[in-house]
């Protein structure tokens, strides 16, 4: 199809509904020649939800085009994000990304064969690119860097160095996958200028930007990843989208901050050249718009009413996600999402802040060492331990996994190899959670968590079905299946 | 000799002198069980002056306490002080380092088998080492970092980037050389509480900080690498030694900020215990100190006259010099000496920082990539180059070798293999200099430096026998022996 398209059409199906455009000429000139190639990039965090479809939308134009896309996914920076997270996790969510961005573009009706993926750690990582970040940051001003990421760094009282350092990673980026142009939301404006200004100075070309503007979700103002509750997951059921498209906000003749409408504009029409508007008989039956800004006007006179809207976007969303649930139904598809995401299903229900809450992350676990071992002056049966835990001072207790009615059965808990004491343990999927600063003993937290701790079949330690790891794996026990740990 | 100390000898003599101790808990509770693991840093950038017989002294004390001592030659910090300087110079750098702190300690006399050299470049742009980089970066404010850095990274009103990012790196390399220790003035002192407190963090140990009080310079107020013609190099002659004394700031009676004084308390009294002060006979002829304290107070009360006190600090200085400057004559290692700081001799003549000063540095140099070549409408002997040097953007005019009187022999100059357009091009000993912004035509600046352009009977291309240079090696032309350049 981009194959019967002149450079001049390939041009307007790229920068279509973006909101600006860096280095359009460099574009242009490209296009003459040969293919564009573009990036755009995602870090591997929270699960995708419908509002990837507005970036989905664009990467199709740029596919429809003939484009060369690649997607990075941002890996380091999701590790970095949470460093409790281990590398495993991680490694599955990158799979799960994969997965269903190409179930998106599967449903979009694109061809993929120009797609590529790219993890972060893949190059991030090597020298030459290591290199190129001192040199960088030997050339970029403190303040520069900290221009860079305002709209994009979390701006917080105290920031961490690794905000300063992400605008020049993003920047470098654009050399090491070889592209001729980045793709991205027009809140990431500043890194972009900050990449074309600084890589003529390392000796790379200055690379073309597309921006995208900034859409408000679907059925909440912001598109952040907060607010998981009113967010539709791509792999929702019709019920739920029907109950979360309810609370969005989509007030009657209110253009502005229409994350409904926007929906229509950046993903309906994009996709599907025309949308169709439900309506009862007796408000004028069924209509169909081929053009965003007719819809919008009829919505501004109140022509088309937002319950209207929204029965109609619910029709055109589950048109896309269909597929996309479709896919997810086989076995392995279950099992990655549950594995990459393990806790999605399993906190949703208490994740209401109280503190109350008894997640197993309220507890802080490490890794210690043994140093010596003693009989208890006044207990035959009792030993003293001595544990190392490097610099973390509190009232150490040993974990060890025993078989109830048997006192001379027990084992202490073995961390993974390789592993140094004051590592952090946590349960599976609860990864996020603060430990209490000090556990109230009022609240008895440890002891009722405590019912919940045991030994699988396989020596594995686990609170409720989830396994107790560290970043560098399980913890276990040599033999005592079964057992309890106290 | 350290085999006869008992563990509290080898603290005293790990300690003395020093100025603060962070972590000397740690440090009696190794000596118990092992020999103490310290490491000094430096960055291989000017040339090691007398100022080093202060580190030296005391690293002296360390390998006489039987410590293992490493010493971090920070090479990639080195580059990123001065991305102009290219690998090849920095590596001989790091070998004339290697070899004058030798023969520092030779000339002192301390065993050399517990001492190791490390470059920085053979470890900090690994994986492990650039995660670690960016987990630091995760858990360190950007206030921090630029705290710890106060009193060592170079205030500027435009602070870069890198800045903040050498004070985790100097924490790391605690961890990635294994040490129990580290070693460092005492402004290194807020570096050495991050590291205390962010290791940790990383799960990696706490190390013990030994800090050195900030000695003022034999010949200045400051040690600072500036004042290049102030200070006393390793290599100078007896006279220069004399002459550049005579300049030292000593005032009768003054123990504040006396240089002079500082090197008999620091380097004198810790490696030979005694210190002879020359006196004419008149004035009572010489005398014999055991002890520093009786010097400083003599001199306070103007019984040691400064020209008595340097006249004894040259001759004692002059001892520790002879044995180096002997090693220095063999051939090898004075072509490294030459090979590894071209400009020393050459450039210290005219370092008036007049502006109007001959130097090649003056001329913005680049690589080009010639797109294509035409013949001039107007005359059949001249072509018409078009020069792509990737956003540099400027009147291009391309460099050639030439035979005089014979037109037709003309050659582009061939930079490295491997170059990319846009790339700096210097004169071999003339790293440091600023392009003028804009050549004035009326000072003729490239027209006189023209003169001195040729091709070398090697091919290459030099100013004044200095070899051009990028990066990656040396400008060349193919055949053009002798040829001029232009």
């Amino acid at each position: 199809m981009a194959d019967q398209l002149s450079p001049d059409e390939k041009l307007n199906l790229i920068t279509r509904n973006l909101q600006e455009v860096l280095g359009e000429e460099k574009v242009k000139q490209v296009l003459q020649e040969r293919e564009l190639k573009v990036y755009w990039g995602t870090a591997t965090t929270g699960k995708p939800h419908v509002a990837y479809f507005v970036p989905m939308s664009k990467i199709a134009d740029f596919l429809k085009a003939g484009c060369e896309v690649t997607i990075l996914f941002a890996d380091l920076h999701a590790y970095l994000d949470n460093m409790k997270a281990p590398w495993e996790l991680l490694e599955l969510r990158v799979k799960y990304y994969e997965q269903v961005i190409k179930a998106m573009l599967e449903s979009i009706g694109v061809p993929l064969d120009k797609l590529k993926f790219v993890k972060g750690t893949d190059y991030q990582l090597s020298r030459e690119y290591t290199l190129d970040v001192y040199r960088l940051s030997s050339m970029v001003t403190e303040h520069d860097a900290k221009k860079a990421g305002a709209e994009v760094v979390k701006q917080v009282e105290h920031p961490l160095l690794s905000g300063l350092l992400y605008p020049g990673l993003q920047a470098l980026d654009e050399e090491y996958l070889k592209v001729d142009a980045q793709f991205g939301g027009v809140d990431q404006r500043k890194i972009f200028t900050l990449a074309e200004k600084y890589l003529p100075s390392l000796g790379y070309a200055k690379r073309a930007h597309l921006m995208n503007p900034m859409v408000p979700g679907l059925t909440g103002a912001k598109m952040s990843s907060s607010e998981e509750e009113s967010k539709i997951d791509l792999l929702d059921t019709k019920e739920d989208v029907k109950k979360k498209l309810k609370k969005a906000f989509c007030e009657p003749g209110n253009i502005q901050n229409n994350g409904v409408l926007s929906f229509v504009k950046y993903v309906v029409f994009p996709l599907r050249g025309e949308f169709c508007v439900k309506r009862d008989p007796k408000w004028g039956g069924d209509k169909i718009y081929t053009d965003f800004e007719e819809v919008e006007k009829e919505f501004a006179e109140e022509t088309i009413h937002p319950g209207d809207l929204k029965a109609s976007v619910e029709v055109a969303l589950n048109q896309l996600l269909e597929p996309i649930r479709k896919k997810f139904e086989s076995p392995e598809l279950r099992k990655l999402t549950n594995s990459a995401y393990p806790s999605a299903s399993k906190t949703r229900g208490g994740a209401g802040g109280d503190n109350d809450e008894l997640a197993p992350s309220r507890l802080d676990i490490r890794v210690g060492k043994i140093v010596s071992v003693e009989k208890h002056p006044d207990a035959d049966s009792l030993y003293l331990e001595k544990i190392d835990m490097r610099g973390i001072e509190s009232q150490a207790m040993l974990l060890c996994a025993s078989i109830e009615g048997e006192p001379r059965r027990v084992e202490p808990l073995d961390p993974p190899e390789g592993s140094s004491p004051g590592e952090q343990v946590f349960v599976e999927g609860y990864e996020n959670g603060k430990p209490d600063d000090k556990l109230n003993p009022k609240k008895k937290v440890w002891e009722k968590l405590q019912v919940d701790l045991k030994i699988s079949d396989e020596c594995v330690a686990q609170w409720k079905d989830n396994h107790l790891m560290t970043k560098l794996g399980q913890i276990t026990c040599k033999t005592l299946k079964g057992g309890n740990i106290s």
